[in-house]
């Protein structure tokens, strides 16, 4: 770890467009894939959900959460793994904290069900938390934290998923990339969005390198037998490391991190945790992940436009930082590179690579919904 | 990053006991610092959440958050920087959001206020969370949390620091180690209790590197021109990295958890934030802290005892894991250590270092408290 001192030059996580990509115009896939999702047997309110979210994630370069998921989404529905027509049931709770039973129908449709309740809780008491159990993969973490801030409020929503994730020590998978994503409106910079897995990074990153050809860092991820994986091969058939990556360099907090989103998904909502997920696009079972969903109103304790004031300021302070020698670029805060991305694609097409376009042809062939030209 | 793949041996930051170290105990320390915080003008009660504090820091082997800070305790409140007399006032809120003006008291008196506020809310909403502003350096964030596992509660403790660490790609301080502590109670093992900082190091860890002539690895901290600090003395004129540490190992999401952190507090509570904050212990102005405490009760959706048996089978699941070819020891939970630290230290006295017992010594013989014999 001493040696090596030169700056890798990779940056944040915002891709490419990809080359040779096809480009889409983002309202019109929006209205197929709502088409595709209520031809699957959801009704049409659960199917816009869905679409929302899955077309949000592509708009914001985040193709791996996009309609990229629709093939596996088919799948478990027609396996009858997964209820496409399910609603979520308030099962308990108090004033300000709230159990919503998901009945194993889409995440995005039960997230967005608890993630409203939350704020409407939050609205009347200053706070509110809904957490769900019975769910599937909801897309990005980010959108229901957005969808709060959208309403003035700091949101925050977590999720587990299947254990993909070594903890320090560990020589296997025990814990998934269980995001953690916050949002908060921001006055001129639109909002602060934190979206971020505890591990170093997802797997599809790693899927990249393998196309690409390159090594991997040291903290990426560990091989089957535990040592670090130094080639994209080793460690797709290994685990992923948690944020911080060896000991020496403080993985057991990116660790830490992992295990208190299982803590407060489903742990406490009473789904599957850790170790005991099954895949979450596995025909096998049910996944029965836990899900958070938190609003915050700072309304309740002061002046919201002050609050909003006081975070633009934080983020102009950051902006104008001085920078280090080798800076690809200023200081960004979370969440302006998707944001830009997103304004983009929604005015100019959202552009998915021939992969993925291909797997769309082929679900609009099968269910005869034509896909929209591309532009 | 690519070049030198051997794991560096250091492990969790769990230090061993000094050498030439002195023991003294536990008990008769607890009275000796409440008796020494009285004679700086606090009443008994405040005295005694302070003494706890950091006698439990002490325990728990965190011997920068313990006793060691006294001589900058009595320093602020001689310079009447800080208020030791003043008592937290609870200014706005709803039923679940509280916040609270410490009037510039102890951190660690208005912190234990405010926590048992958000327990006794968590018990009525499900959900309690109060924010402080005007406030000190408040000792470990973990023992706010525990307080609410305790309770039998999830407790979560935030608190923004002096801005030490620089935000990825800028070659500055401009947010602090903004710990993160979230506790929950465990049945066999106890507790959980993560408690960090968002930095990949504490700065004191540097300052060990110092003594030790150790050269630091990649993602610990950087200098002052911003380029990777290969020494600690080169760390030391510089700043700490967040976790992660480089762009290309992820360290934009140690910025981004202290991002999160700065928002829940400083922003939130009304306090100052990020780089306006005025050193911690400096006497050039007041601190004006802010700090975040939420508690959330499992017993609101369900029962109480199925929820601590869940998170008692996880934690055997993760210490039952098949290890890494050089694991140190077992998987460890968050605050496994620290806690097997408290309970031999309250049995067998707590070791501190000679240059730590010197402080202690000295303002015993200016106060005139005895302080107690060493064991």
């Amino acid at each position: 770890m001493t040696a090596g001192r030169s700056r890798e030059r990779s940056t944040m996580p915002v891709y490419d467009d990809p080359i040779g990509g096809v480009r889409l115009d983002a309202g019109g896939l929006l209205r197929w894939t709502t088409m595709l999702v209520e031809r699957l047997g959801a009704p049409a309110d659960i199917a816009a959900d869905v679409a929302d979210l899955l077309i949000a994630s592509d708009l914001r370069g985040i193709a791996s959460h996009g309609t990229a998921r629709l093939p596996q989404y088919v799948k478990l529905a027609e396996a009858r793994v997964m209820d496409p027509a399910a609603r979520p049931v308030l099962e308990s709770g108090k004033r300000a904290l709230s159990l919503f039973d998901a009945r194993n129908g889409f995440g995005h449709h039960a997230g967005r069900v608890a993630v409203d309740h939350a704020i409407e809780r939050a609205g009347e008491n200053g706070v509110g938390i809904a957490v769900v159990r019975n769910s599937n993969h909801y897309g990005i973490a980010g959108w229901y934290a957005m969808r709060a801030a959208a309403s003035g409020m700091i949101g925050m929503s977590l999720t587990n998923t299947s254990p993909l994730v070594a903890p320090t020590r560990a020589r296997v998978g025990m814990l998934g990339t269980n995001p953690i994503a916050v949002a908060a409106p921001a006055g001129k910079h639109d909002m602060l969005v934190l979206d971020m897995a505890t591990s170093t990074i997802p797997r599809g990153r790693i899927e990249v390198a393998a196309r690409r050809g390159e090594t991997l860092p040291v903290g990426w991820a560990i091989d089957a037998d535990g040592s670090p994986a130094t080639t994209p091969e080793r460690a797709l058939a290994g685990s992923l490391q948690p944020l911080g990556g060896e000991e020496s360099t403080a993985g057991y907090k990116g660790y830490g991190l992992a295990l208190v989103v299982e803590l407060l998904t489903g742990i406490l909502a009473g789904a599957a945790f850790g170790p005991n997920i099954i895949g979450l696009f596995s025909t096998e079972g049910k996944s029965d992940l836990g899900q958070f969903y938190m609003a915050i109103d700072p309304a309740a304790i002061g002046d919201r436009d002050v609050f909003v004031a006081r975070l633009e300021q934080l983020l102009d302070q950051l902006a104008a930082a001085p920078l280090i020698p080798d800076a690809p670029g200023p200081v960004l805060y979370p969440g302006q590179p998707e944001a830009e991305r997103a304004r983009r694609q929604q005015r100019d097409g959202i552009v998915i690579d021939r992969e993925h376009y291909d797997s769309l042809l082929s679900l609009a062939e099968r269910f005869r919904i034509d896909l929209p030209d591309a532009l």
